[in-house]
């Protein structure tokens, strides 16, 4: 038993060793382009996370809703509530394009929201900038995605986050990304008849 | 012009019934086991995101760390500051098990986090509960997932929702999971040298 414990003892410190070593070579410090997609759940979700990190360590922050807005979400009316001073919060959409039926407006309401979301990502005093379900805007192309690539690789400042989430991330931005994670289904909720629940999707 | 957009609007409308139908099913409500998995970022943030959601709805709800308990995460300081009413918060591991290099310890920690666990799970008040890292202990069985998986299962009130986060999740616990996650890595930037940093990383 002791044997066995000294052992894993020697084995943790040699893990640990190796690690201080790679953490040392990460210097570095710079705003990161992050993208969530994948057809799992989680991807707003965890762009919130990072939103409430950032409130947290007092870095002002932003969000623009590209097309979720028809929903009155958790997170928006707790932003909204407590901490409207550390994140300006943007709701520009009017639910999915399923919901709208209305194209042009949707295009319409998608270059707005990108307008918005330059002036907020441009702006010196904010940190990060979470531009939720820009995707499905990319992927119906009522944003161009080589304008957003260009955007960020030429006008972002350097030291600002920029989050980007929805389904279908476009080849081209994942490509401009220094993080990406795909969020995968392995089992949902709604495939055994349970509704959509407070908490949990809003 | 015209004949595109409605053809748009008529697909968008068949859409929206196709998914009016389909929601109209799902009228179930329960209390969710929900796992998020994967070498992707996101499982903590995505969970934490949900605890900000049910505090949003004022739905109290607890959390507990199991391994990340070194590291003061900007959750954690937001959380206390400002919600400590409707989220308890117990941080009960000292860091990864790499950083403490004593299994013994790290074994009385995990399973007294476990007992703390347990006994929000059956509090009746308590509509979530975040066991975060969680897998990192049943990997290394300082925990035993039978014994985890047959508590969600028997003594689980139906009304709450328990999320389970860590990579390498035992395939036991994603058996009896209603939603489960692989978040997966796609680009991670410590690959070019970039460290962690606030607002992303904690």
């Amino acid at each position: 038993m002791t044997d066995d414990t000294d052992r894993h003892n020697a084995k943790m410190a040699k893990k640990k060793a190796a690690r201080d070593k790679i953490m040392a070579t990460k210097t570095e410090e710079k705003g990161l382009v992050i993208v969530h997609t994948g057809k799992g759940k989680g991807k707003s979700s965890a762009a919130f996370g990072m939103i409430f990190r950032c409130i947290a360590h007092q870095m002002p922050c932003a969000v623009v809703q590209f097309i979720k807005g028809g929903m009155e979400t958790g997170e928006r009316s707790l932003i909204q509530s407590h901490f409207s001073d550390a994140c300006q919060f943007y709701t520009m959409g009017e639910g999915f394009t399923w919901e709208t039926q209305d194209k042009s407006r949707d295009i319409e309401m998608a270059q707005t929201a990108w307008e918005k979301a330059k002036d907020l990502i441009v702006d010196p005093a904010i940190r990060m900038v979470l531009l939720d379900e820009i995707n499905i805007a990319l992927r119906y192309d009522y944003i161009d995605v080589a304008e957003v690539v260009a955007f960020l690789k030429e006008q972002k400042p350097e030291m600002t986050h920029v989050v980007l989430t929805g389904r279908n991330a476009k080849e081209e931005l994942l490509e401009i990304a220094d993080l990406a994670t795909e969020m995968e289904l392995l089992k949902h909720p709604f495939r055994s008849g349970v509704k959509a629940q407070a908490g949990v999707e809003y």
